[in-house]
């Protein structure tokens, strides 16, 4: 996995999950925290994606020239199924 | 791509619509509306993710047991392309 | 409802969904079948949040300014709930 | 807003986000990683919709109430807008 930008992201991720907290705990406008967490959401799915990509370019391509069948299956199920999850999230 | 099952769930999400625009002509009550609509997408979704599995298992093996890089390069780009889509839609 | 424009947009969605069975009639790129899939939900979602504001602005309002406690709760509740399908379609 | 319930689960989330983030940082399998961030997502939409669910029942009540037709009209405004937001993220 390309790391470090990954893990760039996700810290600015949590600093952003700590402002939300402390504006729940100043009680701030409703809208408002709803507003930050939809951005912190928006965010996440981007680390998902360039996860994803880094994915694709290493273990699927090592998996899909491998010989093992099976192994290939596996890998291209994991796909279709975050895939089918990024829908429902 | 197993077109016999894609085309058989898109012509029911068809119907499915085709029945959701009866009952805004018969000024069903909004949320009923609403709920049959996110029945559709979810129902969308699962085209989606069929479609998919069928590339992962054809075009994509294809393609990066192949020669061309540039055509693997591409092939990879639009997979994570449609990963981010699926998170905003 | 303001029927009318949700009525237009609905079927708007009804002629792109045919197109994209066509598509897969005539075996087209798994991955342009996808992206349509996904232009057609973002349709959808559109339609959905014009129907939801309509609902806000009528019935809602008929609901919380009325003196039946129990109706009021039951529309703040099913608001809730498509809000909270929305972000799993 | 009932903030206990809405700290006690954004905090829970936080303690997930830094689990997610010693798993990158340990080099952990790549869809392990995105189906943590899938199951966070799932997590904050559950608290943004306890936080509707209490907005609702305070802040909306009494706009609609009372007799600023343009905060009522503002109030409501921002529920479409949030619903909409929440079918792109």
């Amino acid at each position: 996995m390309q790391s470090d930008d990954v893990l760039r992201r996700l810290k600015t991720v949590q600093g952003h999950l700590g402002g939300v907290i402390r504006m729940v705990e100043e009680d701030a406008y409703c809208i408002d925290v709803i507003r930050q967490i939809q951005a912190i959401e928006a965010a996440l799915n981007k680390v998902s994606s360039r996860i994803l990509e880094d994915h694709l370019n290493s273990c699927v391509i090592t998996a899909i020239q491998g010989n093992d069948i099976k192994e290939r299956e596996r890998v291209l199920k994991e796909i279709t199924e975050v895939f089918e999850m990024s829908t429902k999230v």
